[in-house]
């Protein structure tokens, strides 16, 4: 892969299944039952049940440690913004764009979104990563 | 629960099993290997695998979701830095404690930390929340 610098874009597709929100109710421990309990979500105000925001979330950390710019990229710090709930089964847009890259530091901050595929954004974010070989 | 207040205090340990890590890379898609490959993640800075950040901060969310404030929390913003690895079968404390909070708005500002055992810092955090009964 080819050094990321400034301005550069990458995207990602992400379906989520109510049995991966199942799984992440029962490892995370957040049973909070707007998540799994289809009679409690269709009476609260987002009329049914919602993706958990740290796994909608987490399709960044999939691209940044798998994708872009993957193998090698370490962590060090994400914001996020829940701006609309995510449901499951529904396909959503993972969008990036490099903010900045400091070369002698190996960091690079990247904005990364969460889009619906009418381009309307449920999640908005920034991570700080670091990665010796890519920035 | 009690209406909850500036300065506020909460705590919750958590231990993640390597398991866990294992499906939440599978969950996620995040199979970077430092997460589940043995022999590389020994290699690695860290000496050994290490829990996704998403999964290791997963534990505020089950705090906020499901015990303080609880049900009917509605996540609006989560910023974490990752300051330390964070290890599987070790135990950690969760420390959370009231920034702000705007009744008439029903947000709260909490800070949210995960700690060793010692008290080190692994995660930093802070959230935004929202909640019509508890702020």
């Amino acid at each position: 892969m080819e050094k990321i610098k400034q301005g550069d874009t990458f995207e990602c597709p992400t379906i989520i299944s109510q049995k991966e929100v199942e799984i992440f109710a029962i490892i995370s421990g957040d049973r909070n039952p707007i998540h799994i309990d289809e009679e409690y979500a269709s009476k609260s105000i987002f009329g049914r049940r919602i993706v958990h925001g740290f796994l909608a979330g987490s399709v960044f950390s999939k691209v940044f440690g798998t994708l872009w710019p993957g193998e090698g990229t370490i962590y060090m710090s994400q914001e996020m913004s829940f701006l609309a709930p995510v449901f499951t089964d529904t396909e959503y847009m993972a969008k990036f764009i490099v903010e900045e890259v400091n070369p002698e530091k190996h960091r690079g901050v990247i904005c990364c979104n969460l889009e619906t595929i009418n381009g309307k954004a449920v999640i908005i974010g920034k991570a700080l990563l670091m990665h010796i070989d890519r920035f």
